[in-house]
């Protein structure tokens, strides 16, 4: 919050200078009182590790949002709100029509939470935090999105500072080259936020498409790209084992997607725009934008052939890798869905076959599959469930099912109403509430934001 | 097909006439060399019953389009197998922009299709057949629609027997309320068929509306409602075990589904209608009609609320119950799929709570728990990859994708265009077959269509 603050006070802005210095105190005081009511018992098991990361999600997204309501920049809580859940959670859906006129330090703040709720607030509390015992580990594994955390580096802490200097490193390379290609300062600095955080927040009503500029979308078409890999595999690149990157399944199955996207969307577009290559840049931007959900967008989407938009659709659903700032269902998630698939088909023919699953030639056992297995389950019937809830809206069925899908997915924009051009400022403050629900249960993995529902937590825990 | 060519005698059908001739003369010649033909190894594997329940299935549609391609009723080879396989499917997604004027055998016959498929060809055959022997009982477990078949009499051919008998009683006890109620008799007949099968196909443009009479309505709504629950329940009835039918969970949940999917319904489209009765009325058959997978229509849904038509859609991919003519997902997969959401929940709060799911008081085994779960990853691949093969059409979101789940559903209408007054005629043949496609993989329950895909079928089993 001290960033934003300064830039308030260098670029003048009362209103805003205001509302930091206010959110500041309120922090403060609220802080300290939780510090001292530190309980007793140090023990937090994983049960008590998802409703502490749930809770810190929660509660940051209140704080978060009050420099938005206290510098009346977004009207009404409700919106502010779901401007900063969708801020720390890295969607990057967006409440606001009109973005330009806001005061810089609101949208530097406002692209900050990207940054972040990129890496996990609780990644970046482990790291910055002195004081890290053996309870982190509960609490990183609520963290870590996908299925499988690599156990790369046996502690913790350790995993953590890496992840953050790789993550620091990448920002200020993405800062670096744009700053090189032109862009100014403060745009180079806010955009690459919201690259690192796969967020999508623009400072433009036209998102990255309002340069015009193709160099900076190759760059930010390659950082969404390094932002939406597992992070692990950089500890591989730093001990230069470059032959285990290549090993990993899901970074190949994830490749092999977005060529796949990137050469059906191109051929299907290509009557659309005048040159191959623009046909090109404009396909891999989006294809990227979207699996790595980002949300970022140089083209208006919503008006391709419905081929592409539905392809755009289903990489909205698959979403990045593991280990990443991307959300969606992730591609290890998928690849694993895929062999039980597999499986199945493959039990039918030879009912006496063996059943063993493998990924990246290792075994994955039961339990894993069994999670997967849920997961999907839980997944399908909350996405049923949001969907009835926001069709009370009455808007049409695609914008109805692709919000749902889209802040599900992290990723922001849909089609229709919510298309790349459009925004969610039409919802009523209900159909917000429920597509903030689904950005936190889709950014924890689901499971920690159901526990906060779970009567079981909360007898048992605190009794 | 011997009704049909009597109708079209006594009706003076010239044209139909020929055509059911000449069908029944290829069907003949066909038929004996097949015969000949028969297999010197007489056992049959569940994988071979896989194989042959889907090859019957698809060559019953090729037979079965014959007497529209050659009557010349229907257009074009591909719209002819599209009607037959959404008529033997009991789909009941029409091809035709103009029903009324077709020759009375015609629309004879294309109903007599959801009837023949409704009680599934091989359980049909099997009843007729004299000479059934052990290895009917795979053929058997091919055919029975929903993961559990109900192991209530033991020998196969007394069950079929049980289950045709049933299907011909309600049939006729259907057909005899319509006539005392006023409809003709031809107009009873298929309609009834269409009922029985959970067809959906109409003599009339305006489906069941075009009668503007509520006590046919009403009537038909509780038909569909008897031929989707599950036929082994008529069991209990006869031998007066009414305990054992309420202890159906299944039926139960069935029951709550409707029930709240026609209050909400009702609620959602009151301002839609004169009375409060005929909202009523509307939403119970339209519920009915949807769940059941049937498809009869009395008001075009897809101008109601958004709620109501996302309800419909959540209907259409819920389906009927197991062992029932219905298609879908199945109320018991659900059931199923619902239990092991909440399992998967409960693990993460207790890690070490007992993993048993219970169905109907009894343990369900660790197989079909994870049939279950394949089913609906495989289910899911497939929705989306049709998906993406029918958005090749260029058709909106909406059309493309209720389209692909009403076909998957076996329902007929899905929203937008093809919704309750629309057709399937505007689509390119290309997707026309990828329909069928996914048409016959949810009669069959995906695995047997998937089968003819398996390269290992073919090598092990004809080698
Ligand atoms: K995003
Ligand atoms: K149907």
């Amino acid at each position: 919050l001290f960033a934003p603050t300064l830039l308030a006070i260098y670029y003048g802005e009362d209103k805003a200078l205001f509302a930091f210095g206010l959110t500041i105190f309120i922090a403060m005081i609220v802080g300290s009182i939780l510090t001292k009511a530190e309980p007793e018992d140090k023990k937090i098991y994983g049960r008590e590790g998802f409703v502490i990361v749930a809770l810190a999600w929660i509660s940051m997204s209140f704080f978060g949002a009050m420099p938005f309501f206290f510098s009346g920049a977004i009207e009404g809580p409700v919106n502010c709100f779901f401007e900063t859940v969708s801020g720390f959670t890295t969607t990057g859906a967006s409440i606001l029509t009109e973005i330009e006129g806001l005061p810089k330090s609101i949208l530097f703040w406002r692209s900050f939470t990207h940054w972040i709720g990129g890496m996990g607030i609780l990644v970046f509390m482990l790291a910055i935090m002195p004081t890290v015992d053996e309870r982190s580990m509960h609490l990183m594994r609520a963290e870590a999105p996908g299925p499988l955390v690599g156990k790369l580096v046996p502690k913790v802490k350790s995993t953590a500072k890496l992840l953050y200097e790789m993550y620091i490193i990448l920002t200020l390379l993405e800062i670096f080259l744009l700053i090189l290609g032109g862009m100014p300062v403060f745009d180079s600095l806010v955009n690459t936020f919201s690259t690192a955080g796969t967020g999508g927040f623009a400072i433009k009503n036209a998102s990255i498409a309002a340069y015009e500029n193709p160099y900076f979308e190759y760059v930010i078409t390659v950082f969404m790209f390094l932002f939406s890999v597992n992070f692990n595999l950089y500890y591989f690149l730093l001990v230069k084992d470059v032959k285990n990157i290549f090993k990993n399944e899901e970074l190949r199955y994830f490749i092999a997607i977005i060529i796949g996207a990137i050469g059906i969307i191109t051929l299907n577009i290509l009557s659309l725009y005048p040159t191959f290559e623009s046909a090109f840049r404009h396909a891999a931007f989006q294809v990227l934008a979207i699996i790595s959900t980002t949300g970022f967008a140089t083209a208006n989407f919503d008006v391709w052939p419905e081929l592409s938009k539905t392809l755009l659709v289903i990489l909205m659903i698959v979403g990045a890798c593991g280990g990443s700032t991307g959300g969606g269902l992730k591609v290890s998630r998928l690849i694993l869905l895929l062999k039980m698939a597999g499986l199945e088909i493959r039990r039918i023919v030879h009912p006496r076959s063996v059943n063993i699953i493998k990924l990246d030639g290792h075994k994955v056992d039961e339990e894993t599959i069994r999670g997967v297995g849920g997961f999907i389950i839980v997944y399908l019937f909350l996405t049923m469930g949001s969907f009835l809830l926001i069709s009370l809206n009455n808007f049409d069925f695609t914008t109805s099912l692709t919000s749902v899908l889209s802040c599900l997915g992290n990723v922001g924009p849909g089609l229709a109403r919510v298309g790349p051009i459009e925004n969610y400022s039409l919802f009523s403050d209900f159909s917000k509430l429920v597509l903030c629900f689904n950005m936190l249960l889709g950014r924890l993995e689901i499971f920690p934001i159901i526990m906060l529902f779970a009567p079981a937590v909360w007898k048992r825990s605190y009794m």
